[in-house]
């Protein structure tokens, strides 16, 4: 719903630059700014609690799993690099290399001191796939020790030219689960179950409609004999990669070294998984719920999900106001949401009451109350519910309820609140799917225009040299293959790139 | 108690080798192990487990006393810390330097591409002070900014030469609370609160007593007015220094330029704070609780509070006892102890019963329950204390009840056990702290012999060359001065180290 003539929060809309807006957002809704380091960014009170909330609940699917978290050391010897550089063909070089120990000063300048260069250089993590092959080599020793399943929440680093913030940062903060498995299908059904764990994550707690699938070869982690995902779709229509997971064979455990004695006495080599979901998913959340007053947040991951402003006049009433205040929160934070008490926060900051009212518009905060001397004496609260912000008429819809009917419904608005934002994300992502193309004129031709969205393609899943010409293709008008959707409908005809017979569906979109 | 005649868990003995047992309950309890990169270690689930214990507990009461969370870059621009050493004379120099963005392989080898050399090195954060000052610089304007309290969960790097896990590695995991305030008196309030927030964690929380009191001038950290810690006695006597409160003054806000308008418009420099933990608070966990048989943890901070371990015999009586065993289970962890529900682990691995039950004894679990045939018929379980390990016959001390009387026990079992370990640990600090030495001869010879403890004396607070003298003393003695402890009686002598009027006393002892 557009409604004209509404001066909205943010300097700039998602129709006039959607790349600034979300620049605004991210400003405007204090999740997080530069920081004066190259491609790292400082992240903000409100945006690191929705980091903190995440952690939070995906950590207790991990561990629901039975994967037990570990962690593992910053710095990886350059020598782990040059093993790994051998086996993987598409080796990543991009990333911050230590090479000494000591800062001195010399002739009054401060420098790396040149007698304490390290003998072997040593590389910031960019992820810990090698550390922890050989952690497992050592801790594996019997099919007893299987599965193994461990997880790390850490900061990794991957030295970017182009940063932007959440999407790509130089530095960032993700999980990382690796796991060893006696055989393929169990490493499968691990990969497998990590991937609906992250799909049902991004849909119930982020409120964020995906599609699950298999990547096609050229977009596979190097090493992976598979590798999955699950798609998001922005508001302008780009596709953002939020989860990957990966069954890499025995291929890593071979590198690492991860054997096991199996029942019948033999030496076997064991099948590893990885996956990961990183802060990138914030940057999801921003494109999928934001709009142009600034974020909504998911009541799942919301900080703090109702917060109360009162509004005081520096008179004799503010007393009353502040007591009314507070016993509301404190009722307020007895009920639970989601299986946890409900987040409030009462903000008694010395601004303006309407200032800190915009303040968490712009935050995203799900509700936020106001609650002036006429409320107090009335007996009522001024609700403002985020994803409602505007009336037919384009004001801001505040609407006055006695405070026992607000209490009694929090928990339901709060639900309901979570399934809304689904709901208007699932239809964007299911009107912007659309079902095959003619020829590749016909897929070029839908993405022109402002709001590219997929296409669902059949195609012949080509290898090689043939797979290596769509690319070139895909790239020219600036597309890539997304994933091809698990539980797809069967094919019924020839494959879009290259006329054999196509024997799956693959997304094709724009991405970030 | 010591019990002559016992074969305990551990390879070696307190006794024995306090070091060499040190290792060895990190090993034997699986909390730790050497990562094959200098000066870093790899954190086991167990040894993990306690520390997300311990960041969940200290997390929510930084939370509740309005700190929030933020996150700030891994790399700090060498030039950050050219400002700091010109305004802090003890500057640390020992610091990893990123000097190379790629990796690039070079006739065969792979090398840090010199073509990536970065024009300004970054350095390894070893402490968050300058970039979030730089922040703080930023978000600071007005004095309705004030207080501005954050607090960073991380990782940080100080390259140590003689590393011991826990303790000093060259990468640990810690928290860092940095707060600005309007004037010496909200931050002098903030640094107390903070020291006060550790000492009762340690105590509570890590059932380690400990004091807190101000560090003497040649302790503080470089740059302080004022630094305080608490003191956790090991059983070696060995002082931890385990927590740490500073009052920075205005010269940390002077460098970063933290400024604001006061009430009357005019500009102010703010009085700002810092103060930690870190995973080293695991190592004097160790030290504190440890016995011959491993670790024992405290149930507020155990991962596992409750191990059951069925003693299955590959029968079709197996069925039966994993059926009660988790009927079990699942009675126990609908309890609440502590106010969180009660962890409970059924230790489903497929090994022998009685090799379960000692890794979980050497791991300190509190209280580990065996399940055989014959307790199922009997509607029993078998309980082992970990704080109670043997009779005074020198067995194990396990007992048979009824199920139903230990599930109805079983919170106010954890409730004893943490008391209990407390209990102990604090006779034998109070037995071990001597108040008073006669002269330097005396409290030199208060350090002969294997358990040193420390000694409380009266001394003047001497500053300058008066303390450097003092230090020099002390060193030769291989003895530091821990804290001026807080809430302490008046002095009524000489200063054991000038023969001036004593001002305060202050503790004396060997540290780690």
């Amino acid at each position: 719903m557009t409604i004209p003539n509404i001066k909205h929060a943010l300097p700039v809309t998602r129709s006039q630059d959607f790349a600034a807006w979300y620049q605004a957002v991210i400003s405007e809704a204090d999740l997080a700014e530069e920081s004066g380091v190259r491609g790292c960014m400082v992240i903000r009170p409100w945006g690191y609690g929705i980091w903190e909330r995440i952690q939070k609940l995906m950590d207790a699917r991990i561990k629901a799993a039975g994967v037990e978290n570990c962690y593992f050391p910053l710095f990886i010897p350059l020598s782990f690099f040059a093993e790994e550089a051998d086996h993987v063909e598409g080796f990543a070089k991009e990333m911050a290399v230590v090479t000494h120990h000591r800062l001195k000063s010399i002739g009054g300048k401060l420098v790396p001191d040149p007698e304490s260069k390290l003998e072997e250089p040593l590389v910031v993590r960019p992820t810990s796939e090698t550390v922890i092959g050989k952690a497992m080599a050592r801790w594996v020793q019997s099919w007893r020790d299987l599965p193994l399943l461990v997880n790390q929440w850490a900061n990794v680093v991957r030295w970017e030219m182009r940063t932007r913030m959440f999407l790509r940062t130089s530095e960032f903060l993700w999980q990382e689960g690796h796991t060893a498995h006696a055989d393929e299908a169990d490493a499968r059904k691990e990969t497998m179950r990590a991937l609906e764990m992250y799909r049902d994550f991004a849909e119930t707690e982020l409120a964020m409609p995906v599609v699950a699938g298999e990547k096609p070869e050229n977009e596979r982690f190097p090493g992976a004999v598979a590798t999955y995902s699950i798609e998001a779709m922005m508001q302008d229509g780009k596709a953002l990669q939020a989860g990957t997971s990966h069954y890499l064979g025995t291929g890593f455990a071979e590198a690492a070294g991860i054997k096991y004695q199996d029942q019948e006495g033999q030496q076997a080599l064991a099948h590893t998984t990885s996956w990961g979901v990183s802060t990138r998913m914030i940057g999801g959340v921003i494109m999928v719920h934001g709009d142009d007053d600034g974020l909504k947040c998911p009541p799942m991951i919301a900080p703090h999900q109702i917060v109360i402003v009162p509004m005081l006049r520096d008179t004799d009433e503010d007393a009353a106001v502040l007591d009314y205040c507070e016993a509301l929160a404190k009722d307020l934070a007895a009920l639970d949401a989601f299986r946890e008490p409900v987040r409030v926060l009462l903000d008694r900051k010395p601004i303006k009451a309407s200032n800190k009212r915009w303040a968490w518009v712009k935050k995203g905060a799900p509700i936020v109350i106001e609650v002036g001397g006429r409320d107090v004496a009335g007996g009522n609260v001024s609700v403002l519910r985020r994803d409602k912000l505007y009336n037919e008429a384009g004001k801001t819809a505040s609407i006055v309820m006695p405070r026992a009917t607000f209490v009694g419904e929090a928990v339901n608005t709060l639900r309901d609140i979570q399934a809304s934002l689904y709901e208007d994300a699932k239809v964007r992502l299911d009107a912007n799917i659309r079902d095959g193309a003619r020829d590749l004129a016909d897929l070029a031709k839908a993405f022109e225009g402002d709001k590219p969205g997929w296409v669902l393609v059949e195609w012949a899943r080509p290898t090689g040299g043939a797979l290596e010409k769509v690319e070139q293709w895909l790239k020219g008008e600036k597309l890539t293959l997304r994933n091809a959707p698990l539980d797809q409908e069967p094919t019924t005809g020839g494959c879009i790139f290259t006329g054999e017979k196509a024997v799956e569906r693959v997304l094709v979109g724009r991405a970030y």
